[in-house]
């Protein structure tokens, strides 16, 4: 095994009994890029030689003094701030443009030892569906979604083993379905979003995407995330037994754009899952949640009337269509009926924890289907806003395949703040899913 | 009247009949802060040559070309990125700092032709009650309050017309009402936060000081904050008229800790709406209000705990007790708890703006009394927290004064989005408080 095959978790303990040093692992990556970046274009920035200074950088640090993520490689989609490299939004306005600052989770992971290697692309600002270069790494001709293309591009292909990607629609979970990798959103606020671009102040969540689910906890430990001490944590220590254990199937409102790759991914997971032992039940929410497509977009649009008026104000020529309508108010949402969304939505929270926390997990749908062809158009959402609205941890799980043999995951829905239970319910699934239903991470 | 005493407002007009040159105004702002400095102490960074140069690039604007804020002075808190200036937060760990990139609200002044003058004082990362060197201009014994001391100082003192505040708990309208100067915190995520230091993402928002209200319109209109066009807007088009409106009293729980001059200011400013033959009736909030203030502090702590776990990890050593607090979890809040307080806050939005919107404004203290002596403790945001938390737009009215002979203001309140309303009523209400109330904000 190649070490830009390694996840972070491996890596990590190779650095630790010496058989690698992050130069060697910096040098591997480095060489995968090389090789597959024409095919790829995962990246808006990189500077190889930069990269190798960074990790000599860390192989010089003794070990008792080193990081929990010491020489781990990390790709940052390029809407966050990075002291040393350029930050551009894939926005014309930000060409070149290099504040000298860290995001918050870029300061976290670079003091936790985490080796910046790259700017991933994005689309512009993390906004629209129009796609960046990217292509996705299991077929040339179709898109690696959005809008952290970059980031699950780099992962699915082994030229990163974590990437941070962020989510207001569908942004880390889409693209984690359409390149067959572990997508994690966490809960809302429990990461800072400090330095990261503003789309939606009640939406923006940051995102993390690995091939692993033990690399997706080694990340929650570096971002402090806890949930409460009760008996299911206590019990989840020895980890979750899916024998025994309860899902819910919710195929929400927006079930019938699933195309046939997603209604027979979501049937297949139902029966592995009952083959393990375990208990999937069918559910539908309320009739209250069938107005949460409707109310994700009226946030959307709210918020960001606000949050692009200085881009608007000084380059309106420089923006996509969809950003000026946004700033204009376009589709003419009155703030009454902005405040209703607010509130209609905060009044679902609960209820939907609720609902969920009878369950070791909701399953639902990532995806309409698998990666569209094309790289224009990066795919919808439909399934993920309902999700990023409530505030809600989210895994993408990989393990199932469409009719073009491209990947196609499901979520795990879990109530706010039980992300550590949700990673490790995520772990035992996404070893049945991977196991029996066509489609193994690559490493 | 030199120009430093001028507000934006008169300071546009000049301005545009070419009796002042911005260059002229700035020399003036320049020369009354080096007077002033060592008294008050109001800035973290102030560069007089850079200032000129601005004002000079300004003046080279052909008048067709100029913005709607062409050449009006702008004070920055500094919490807040400036691609020109350092950006310290009172914080060790940041000293000397200097993000080449400007805060959402900075980029959107700067466009609008304002001239940004400097970096005003804040407690640190604008989270702790402990003063920077700033002292009031009323009363250098006294406190001008927090988290924006410096902001609210400058403009009570006449060193800019107008600056830029935050508040999380009450830091813009406690100082506004401890220097004597209107005070307005928008709704909630009406206004771009990007580039502004986090400390709760629920809380955040970003505030404004002026010596008048037309000043604080000018700088809605800049930032497109409207309402609803429904019946009252178009009322209002020519004015409010107290005479015959309905204001609401409202002293909430916290009354209690309310001093003799909040007390006294209170029903003086009753009495001055009712002699200018408004309706003034004393409410109170239904009993489920009564858990605001502890919520209030229930979300801080949570928030915070994500918020600073960066600058936690990397100087912990050189973090304010309270900021280690808050990412320890010291006063150990369940998950449980935090999402009672976000849920139970989010019930109580849509029922406050339905009580507020019966009103021309709720009308309710903006701090507990004067100033307090000493700088070491900026005053108590008991009054100001849970309409920060409920989202709501605030207004400080100066206009009453204590028993030592310093400003008391008081808060007016609308519903959430009713910010142009809001400021309509401040204005007539600003007028009579001013007139009667014996506290005539400085110019």
């Amino acid at each position: 095994m190649e070490p830009y095959q390694l996840t972070a978790t491996q890596a990590l303990a190779k650095f630790k009994d010496s058989t690698l040093t992050v130069e060697e692992y910096a040098r591997s990556l480095l060489a995968r890029i090389a090789k597959r970046d024409d095919a790829v274009k995962a990246w808006a920035y990189l500077n190889p030689e930069y990269v190798i200074q960074q990790a000599k950088q860390l192989d010089s640090i003794p070990p008792g003094s080193r990081g929990p993520l010491h020489g781990v490689a990390i790709a940052v989609k390029d809407i966050m701030y990075t002291k040393d490299m350029p930050t551009q939004h894939n926005s014309p306005i930000y060409e070149g443009d290099e504040p000298k600052v860290d995001a918050a989770v870029v300061a976290t992971l670079r003091h936790a030892g985490g080796l910046i290697l790259g700017k991933t692309t994005t689309t512009e600002f993390a906004s629209t569906a129009t796609g960046p270069q990217t292509r996705n790494p299991h077929n040339p001709t179709r898109t690696p979604g959005g809008s952290s293309s970059g980031s699950a591009a780099a992962v699915a292909d082994l030229q990163a083993p974590v990437a941070l990607g962020s989510q207001t629609g569908g942004s880390t979970v889409r693209p984690g379905s359409f390149n067959g990798i572990f997508a994690y959103k966490p809960t809302w606020s429990a990461v800072s979003r400090e330095g990261v671009k503003t789309y939606s102040m009640n939406l923006d969540t940051v995102g993390f995407f690995a091939r692993s689910v033990q690399d997706l906890q080694l990340l929650a430990d570096v971002f402090a995330l806890e949930d409460d001490d009760d008996d299911d944590a206590s019990t989840l220590q020895d980890g979750f037994s899916i024998k025994g254990s309860r899902f819910a199937l919710v195929k929400t409102t927006v079930w019938p754009q699933a195309g046939p790759g997603t209604v027979a991914a979501l049937g297949a997971a139902a029966k592995v899952l009952r083959d393990h032992g375990a208990e999937v039940e069918e559910i539908e929410l309320p009739p209250e949640f069938d107005r949460m497509p409707e109310w994700h977009g009226v946030i959307l649009d709210s918020d960001a009337r606000a949050t692009f008026l200085p881009e608007y104000r000084i380059a309106k020529d420089k923006l996509a269509p969809l950003i000026v309508d946004h700033v204009e108010n376009a589709n003419k949402i009155s703030r009454a009926a902005q405040l209703e969304a607010f509130d209609g939505v905060a009044a679902l929270r609960p209820l939907l924890d609720g609902i969920a926390g009878k369950y070791a997990a909701i399953l639902t749908p990532s995806v309409i289907d698998e990666a569209p062809v094309g790289i224009e158009f990066t795919g919808s959402p439909a399934f993920n806003k309902i999700w990023t609205a409530l505030h809600v941890p989210v895994v993408n799980i990989p393990g199932f395949k469409g009719e073009n043999g491209m990947p196609i995951g499901l979520s795990l829905v879990a109530p706010r703040y039980r992300d550590r239970h949700l990673l490790e319910v995520s772990k035992a699934v996404g070893e049945i899913f991977q196991a029996q239903g066509g489609w193994w991470t690559r490493s």
